[in-house]
């Protein structure tokens, strides 16, 4: 096996393996990633044997073959070397020769055949959507999964077909947050209660779609869900168990309509979280018309007080809230105003954007 | 007491105490800064018991008084706040108000009279220094410092006059570091055998001076030493210990000159580094006419050879070397090209960068 590639695509391509290499584990051969030569090019492959990553990239090869190197130490050496062309070569017994103008490095690489194979996917697309779309609904969502282990069904997002519509839904019990964007295409049969796709896979989607506008194509097999853009596929197992029904809890009767800045809540509100118990994060909002006063107080922090414009003139309403679970959605957000939709300090609080309600936050309330 | 202050002054001067204050310790008084008033200002002030810092900062005085506050939390407090004029008020119970727009914080402060009194120094210059010179001399220095707590008088850089100019040397044992620099001006009885800094003060001068060009003077009073710059001052316990005697560690007959481009070198030895053993980072350096060749190798990682130009004509020799120490001192060097100055493999390795020899970096060799 031999190959010649030039030092950016390569580094590149090695640096979009990194997230799925397990650099330290009880398996040596998946920290190394496998390279596997094509007709025009390599296929890089990783993984931590939940998610599996394969990704092509440009190359002259002069011998083809596979080899296996340790995926960290390539992506080091890769990313101090100029930008020449850079040869890689397999040697006996597995060693790998790596050369570029005067630099020469010999790492041990492991057998090809050894590597674990990449879950069987499918190719055919059930659902597609775009990029950078498919990237907003994970980032405005993601943050409400539970980190709580016991509760598998909760440590991913669940994503369902609505219509012409896709959802991507996140809670962790104490909030739970709600995108709706609509698809550019569906195909075949779609599982009615969606698929809970892990949080890992969706950590590494934000990452390797960071600067790629392509369409996004979602496809299932069994229990391996496979997202494909243009040469890369990502493939994972989805989390078994049951998602909450959550429509349940989408308050409907939420009929208090403060209408806020988005900036100026933010402001506001992390300076006063500085003084809420380190713990709860608690502050209540006090709300009457016009303005909004937002309180810490009885921690031995100190106390702190906040007074914002706001656009209400109903009755007055006290509210104690999680200021980080509130502060988690308000910073996503790209509307200059926010709404709190809310109906009583027992009651939650139910965040939204616009009239379409295509992006939901809600947090639950706190005793006050 | 009462003051009020604009918010991006007041935030930078308590953003200087900052490294000073303790965050976690026995006495929770350490982690307040201590805010006295004077005619045209406040002095902030900060202590960990070793190092003291006292800065001024404009201020419009309303009454005059004494409070303490946690200086982590006034910080993280202002870092939100708009700028806005803040006011600060004493209350009963030594608890403080900070007011700013439409922002009001009550913080627990605790009694003035309890924070420890800044240890007595002088204010009779020693030695003057420009701020820039002192940082350049600092950070040329400082990494050679021993981080092993067992040998005290490594623990910090020898400060030394040496006619009209001042010495910085730090050694860990391994290798050392030498930086001469001429002295602004000099006053007074200087101790000959010069004076031990210790590591935090110096890490506090390099932070406090960043964006600073005024002169800093140095003064000693008994056993504490004290740095001033305008109206900044940074006490500090001088290090008690005998520094070795330096001189005799500089090479007077490394007559082999090797002169090799500086980011040529870096680049070549931070790729060998890579695969060189992760504890000792010793690199063999082969050299010949014209031609440097970096080799790792033994190692499980692998083995790297690269080939850096030099200006050589001497006989071939080698020489093994720890790449992180010559490193350190790359990383410092303004000049485009570097000088190693050898012997052979038994002998130190000896990094200059002009004729003058005004800083030197000087490794131990390893045995090949």
């Amino acid at each position: 096996m031999e190959i010649k590639i030039g030092r950016d695509a390569f580094l590149n391509g090695v640096h979009k393996v990194q997230g799925i290499v397990e650099s330290k584990g009880a398996m040596p051969i998946l920290s190394h990633t496998l390279i596997t030569t094509e007709k025009k090019g390599i296929y890089l492959q990783a993984t931590d044997l939940e998610i599996g990553l394969k990704r092509f990239c440009a190359a002259n090869v002069v011998k083809p073959g596979s080899i296996t190197v340790n995926a960290r130490k390539l992506f080091d050496i890769l990313k101090e070397l100029p930008d020449l062309e850079v040869s890689l070569k397999k040697e006996d017994n597995d060693w790998v020769t790596l050369n570029c103008g005067k630099s020469k490095f010999r790492l041990p690489g492991l057998a090809a055949s050894d590597y674990p194979k990449l879950p069987e996917y499918s190719e055919e697309p059930l659902m597609e959507f775009s990029g950078p779309q498919l990237r907003e609904m994970i980032r405005k969502t993601y943050f409400a999964i539970s980190p709580d282990e016991t509760r598998q069904a909760l440590n991913g997002l669940l994503l369902e077909k609505d219509d012409n519509h896709v959802n991507l839904v996140g809670t962790d019990g104490h909030r739970m947050t709600f995108i709706q964007r609509p698809l550019l295409k569906a195909n075949g049969e779609v599982d009615k209660s969606g698929y809970l796709l892990p949080k890992k896979l969706l950590t590494e989607l934000l990452k390797l779609m960071e600067n790629d506008d392509a369409t996004c194509s979602f496809s299932v097999k069994e229990n391996q869900l496979a997202f494909i853009q243009e040469q890369q596929v990502l493939v994972s197992r989805k989390i078994d168990g049951k998602f909450p029904n959550y429509r349940q809890v989408i308050p409907g009767d939420n009929n208090l309509k403060v209408v806020v800045n988005t900036e100026a809540l933010i402001h506001a509100l992390k300076r006063v979280a500085l003084l809420a118990d380190e713990k709860s994060k608690m502050v209540r909002f006090d709300i009457q018309k016009g303005i909004m006063t937002l309180v810490s107080e009885g921690t031995e922090l100190g106390n702190a007080t906040e007074e914002v414009e706001v656009n209400y003139d109903g009755e007055p309403v006290s509210i104690g809230l999680n200021a980080r679970y509130i502060l988690d959605v308000l910073s996503v957000v790209e509307e200059p105003e926010v709404i709190m939709n809310l109906k009583d300090e027992n009651h939650s609080c139910l965040l939204t954007v616009n009239d379409d309600r295509d992006y939901l936050g809600i947090v639950m309330p706190m005793r006050l």
